[in-house]
């Protein structure tokens, strides 16, 4: 077995995500800050979008501060450059709430690395539309809600819930782990950046329903998967991640669907393990994600 | 949802695996028994090796025959040109006896992959020298069998436990899913080429213990797990599968080790496939594989 | 250096490819033409479309007879089974015309691997809307001719001078190597089933002009190209290859541009050497591509 | 065409590299530097190694200073935390010689790659033990030396040649290109940190000579490239790219050879960009790559 352990780290470090109109003197300023604390910059990443002008930047430290206190040390430098910033501890678990139907990959990869540690997420509950996945969810220890969708009335109901739990928890996140109903325009906007969908195509390819029936129709020789920021324009919020793997002629849809799983699973999983650590930031229509 | 269905096959198609030394007429002889019983090739592959001189073949059949049947037909064509060959049914289940220690990645990503009916195994036992697979087996229904190893009287108990489960269960499939014992010459002799082993490098790279640290110390872009039939040599025998996948110099050797376990488990899972389909014909030192 | 060199076959193998209606049989009278001859088969595949019901076969051999016996031996089955066929001689270079504009990466990319043997075609003519390419042809003593195209009258002539090298040099592949102009309704059903292309996005996805620019816009963490035959709808013809490479948010369109220039000549290549070795097979709007 | 030209930059923008023990405060007092010239970080990646405790840092800016203004500028930030900084203008082309034998697809791809402006390089010379590639240096006007070796003698004469060349123009990269002799140790140690090779397998698998021949006969499923730096261990240097493609039973050794030569090309051409733009530093036995 690899022992490949490292020491614990005597103390959690800081990550911090800043965005503003691009101007010189940023970095400077904002290390400034953690120099001030007798903090290190462990990883940092910045870039400037020549579309928008907006800089975007993710900073790691190792500061002998708490959260607030960086947040404090920032703040001046904040209001100077108007940025939108964010300071979390590195690590911490973020809470999540999943949506999911009758699929189960998606729902079985996530709650596995979550287990295994790989995945730093809270899950407070499973909300889904069918109760296939309420065994996986019991195993492992997460709160499963089933709330069928027959009608208008009950997807409205539906998302009342969504609202509510996101309220009660106050959720970071929200991924549609294959749920396969369209939100509301309205909830839409309410999760605007916080809310991932894996489509199972490699967007644009093959938008809106059944992509691995048209992508055997097409005769496509790589299927993919895409998982994306949730807006109201059904498939075509900011991609955050893609993958695709191999075919050829000889697969039938129904093969198609059961290979492109694998890809869904992973390139969803991948997605929001980027998200959680602070990696994604949005530009416009498009997304800067700091590996 | 896909509901990318396809009609259910009014009968199971047959599938035969042919190996001798190469001759001409083999292919004629034996596609002259599949017309004999007015059966449709729906699928044929064959190779001759350079180096061995043998010719494998693969054979897909929709035949209004039972497998005993071909079998018979084919009787004369493998007497006259000496073939090594199979028949089964397409689709049956492959007895299989799985192997685990610690490691929860592989066998969940297997059970998980049985149950959704995309892996074709029947597994009357996982037998484990560590119980964290326990409640992962219960869950699948798969029965399992704890026997610790803490010295060379265990290790021998177990393997005799691993000959019975295969007498007992007319095992044809024994897999070793991140099981951290090596196996005796004794036992690998027994189960020539029905023993496959996943091994987390890109072999013949870092043989041996602790790959992903060897990785790491020698700073490859690129990570990597082999799946293969499971020999004397360690860590040498034939190479059924292998994937990569890229990191850069910033992972510690923990973190490859976290996020090479997905290309094991997927690495893994796709040699197990493609031998249940009897997709991987031994030639020597290396393998035919008919995709 | 490598010096694997294998030993000179004593003579050339032949290569037939053979499409139909499927039916129980085929693979069996095939397979008898080529005993009656002494042959041995070196290589075969086969695949029935569940779509079309067409049955494609790619046989390749070793016989000692010439590609007119092997096609007076196949004659009767073919006519039994209503079977279109071919027969040709492995490694035979194919009689191909290539089309180019400016961009001169797949062209270059083209004419080595032929020089160096890797690709086994004939190229009497790179007929060209400009003459960026003309030092190249020259440099690899492939005759050149740079014929602009200002108006339509330029594109009809240019068109007819293709139609008259087709008919003399009697070509059996004609290749758009980043051929920046529509082909007429007439030329694509004249050359239906041997004119392949190179489309630089990953199709269905960004079809049309400027692909790369559609990419940068949409954000994607992919980009691709598309090797298919040309037909009359614009970028909808049947695929014969396809593949990707990672990118991320910094890379401008023009960057997008230059490194997927890469994947565009390798596609356009494989696309090529498949098609001359008689790999790709047409069926309905899909390829069968036996690798 | 695509027609995504971007503006031309009003200047070229300045890269500096630094390298040193870690220590906290050194980002800010770098970026102080810039914005004391009134200059704007257009991008930054820094990366502290755990196991040698070194700290690197690639910095891209664009400042009204010339590259001398910026190395005064850092000087006292250089002094004060002993680092080894090379700064630089972005685009321009590294003066580099290009070592060669027999082998022409490396050549060919540089430069290709060169003379479409895709690799900022200046080559004033190729020499080489053979004349292969003598044709292709004169079409892209590179001068080209050619020097057999059939001895002892002539090798250190071709070996003294190099330093000559090197010391002439000032060389800062010399590049095996398929250079099929080993450098002597001493020369391997004068060009420490400035000679890349490429080794055509998966390195640390297939060391020494015929890689193809003995991943043939390993039966591996993926065959590779690696582009490292040259040392006095052979074939042992830092490792900066690697690349890998499928491939399967039926492929000779020769094959895999001819099918490798893409990997090679593109996997060279990749190190040498990244090194070309300051984005590849030392850490001890490993590289750290800043994409």
């Amino acid at each position: 077995m690899d022992t490949a352990s490292s020491a614990p780290a005597p103390r959690p470090q800081l990550v911090a995500t800043l965005v503003c109109a691009d101007a010189p003197g940023i970095v400077h300023a904002v290390t400034g800050a953690v120099v001030a604390l007798g903090g290190n910059i462990t990883g940092s990443r910045q870039f400037t979008s020549a579309e928008t002008g907006r800089f975007s930047m993710r900073l790691q430290v190792d500061v002998p501060a708490s959260r607030e206190e960086l947040e404090r040390e920032l703040a001046p430098v904040i209001e100077r450059f108007g940025i939108t910033a964010t300071v979390d501890t590195v690590g911490r678990p973020m809470r999540t709430l999943i949506l999911a139907s009758t699929a189960k990959h998606c729902v079985n990869d996530l709650l596995f690395h979550v287990e295994s540690g790989h995945l730093s997420l809270e899950v407070p509950l499973i909300l889904a539309n069918h109760d296939d996945n309420a065994r996986l969810a019991e195993f492992y220890g997460v709160p499963f809600e089933h709330r069928p969708i027959t009608g208008p009335a009950d997807k409205a109901a539906f998302e009342n819930r969504v609202r509510q739990v996101v309220t009660e928890h106050d959720i970071e996140l929200v991924v549609l782990a294959r749920y396969m109903q369209v939100l509301s325009p309205e909830l839409c906007e309410e999760l605007s950046g916080r809310c991932i969908n894996i489509h199972h195509s490699f967007l644009p390819g093959f938008k809106g329903a059944n992509p691995y029936r048209q992508a055997h129709r097409r005769g496509v020789k790589q299927i993919g998967a895409t998982a994306h920021f949730v807006t109201t324009d059904l498939d075509e919020g900011p991609i955050i991640e893609q993958n695709v793997m191999r075919v050829d002629h000889t697969r039938t849809p129904q093969e198609l669907m059961t290979i492109g799983q694998d890809t869904e699973s992973r390139t969803l999983r991948q997605a929001i393990a980027l998200f959680s650590e602070h990696r994604v930031l949005l530009d416009g229509s498009r997304t800067v994600v700091f590996r």
